[in-house]
């Protein structure tokens, strides 16, 4: 769990999972926590295997500096039920500058952190952990790891979660730039998220209000991205043909409705869009539009429902 | 339903409700999606109450102008499925220049509407319904239903929705402004939704990251608002005990971490505040919180869990 553990009510699940034989890691970056950590899994007679967090100054969780770290190591050992097994980071809030240069050097730092730890003797197993690496980076956290040859005494791990369906223009871009700096890399990720909506109202030449709101698709940084129109009221006859709607535009979003910036020859009763249409949006980026679905139906390519995925949210 | 009925699969849920014995309305604002109505519902046999929504230039749904209004009215004399009986409305598009002016202007073109097609015969029932107000507006928009001596002939029917929960700002200080137009009101709105969340971590001076994010509450316009801390770790002895923090102030929210900004006094290790605190939060505006969660807790005075309530969405 690339998150603190905190709270006992949390932490009583956690202790379940691991009575249950879970192989369980969880990040500390504090003294306090460290201590209600080895408090409560002590009074449960189990052992917690934890990772300390390499934060950035000016930046979310995590140690900042040496001197933290030090304290910590100091505060996990006063833990018997704590068993310090490597060190995590998130590249992620790191922003402005030469960001290339900046992640480079904090990849660099989570190596020189964890060898420095193994060389005190206070790591806990054989191959530690060391893992980092949002959806944007992890090229870059891949090289630091690769290049100080990590895999022959650690375990180094990267975890890039939009992987799982990439998206429409925040990770789209952010991997033209890691095919830009890897030219050898094959293959790329696909955005593979979308929702779809009809168009609810056309009350004024050039704008279609499409019912979809806040309430069912991410909205940050990126307003939603329309990507195709299925004609089923203005071409009922090519409703399976979508049209390429990549040049239109989404001006505001609601609770419940998007404006749509559309051609003035598109408008109103004409063929090019109808009340009743369908569009399909893409996200950008992709996270936040999970937590507002109960289920998630996986399609193939000409939209048949091929399994109905639930969210845990 | 105050939005337009779009697309056959949502017309067949409201077929369903009609024929379970449902008094249902929707409201329309175009010729297409008239058509689409009169020809589904006629088709399965039954009848459709429909209001036609009355929209304000470069607002949101609903006919621009009387014209529009008409041309609407001759679509739905066209479709003997449906039966036009009202008039809705949302005042809460208008923004900018003289609000108050402009809502009232708005409160007596709805009056004016709905008069209109009453003298003209086209609407097919006893008290027409009549039907506006967001949760900003609605003692003038009950003002002009009321001058107009609408309930002798008319249903006039307001619909501000955040009285259910009422807010921590936005909707906080349009009460006082009701409150200051309408001195005779008794009683007010008290907002009554929090989100309680645990401090995660105080990585840097003046800075808390709490467990809380955008998947967790709602953050537009206002990000979230502390409002009381309990001192579960810092202070156990006093943990049910909240301490006032409404003047700690929230900098920023991820998708699932908020910064908050706290006294530098209150700093790390101190008796101020800890990691495993809890923090109440308030919102503003409230209605983007209930879809994050699929349960909401309905508790009394001291926290007690009166009734758990299961959110729609």
């Amino acid at each position: 769990m690339a998150n603190q553990l905190v709270g006992e009510a949390n932490m009583a699940i956690v202790a379940e999972l691991i009575e249950g034989g879970a192989d369980y890691y969880c990040v500390v970056d504090g003294a306090e926590n460290v201590r209600q950590l080895g408090r409560f899994f002590a009074a449960r007679g189990l052992e917690l295997q934890v990772l300390i967090e390499l934060g950035v100054s000016g930046g979310r969780c995590g140690c900042r500096d040496a001197a933290q770290v030090e304290a910590l190591v100091a505060a996990i050992a006063e833990q018997p039920a704590l068993r310090l097994v490597g060190i995590e980071g998130y590249e992620g809030m790191i922003a402005g500058g030469d960001e290339v240069a900046a992640v480079r050097a904090y990849g660099e730092r989570l190596v020189e952190t964890v060898r420095a730890l193994q060389a005190s003797g206070v790591l806990a197993c054989e191959a530690p952990i060391v893992t980092a690496s949002g959806s944007k980076w992890f090229d870059l956290i891949a090289e630091a790891f690769d290049q100080a040859e990590l895999r022959e005494h650690y375990t180094p791990v990267l975890r890039p979660g939009c992987y799982v369906v990439h998206d429409h223009r925040l990770y789209a871009g952010a991997m033209a730039e890691v095919k830009a700096r890897q030219p050898r890399l094959e293959g790329e990720l696909r955005p593979a998220l979308e929702v779809f909506a009809h168009v609810q109202s056309l009350p004024e030449p050039g704008l279609a209000v499409v019912a979809l709101g806040k309430r069912d698709i991410g909205h940050e940084p990126d307003l939603p991205l329309p990507l195709r129109l299925y004609p089923l009221v203005s071409q009922p006859g090519a409703a399976s043909t979508p049209v390429d709607v990549t040049a239109w535009r989404t001006t505001h979003i609601m609770d419940q409705h998007v404006f749509l910036a559309i051609p003035h020859d598109a408008e109103m009763d004409s063929a090019g869009i109808a009340v009743g249409d369908v569009i399909a949006f893409g996200t950008s980026h992709p996270c936040l539009t999970f937590d507002k679905w109960r289920r998630l139906l996986l399609v193939d390519e000409a939209l048949r429902v091929q399994e109905s995925l639930a969210t845990c949210f």
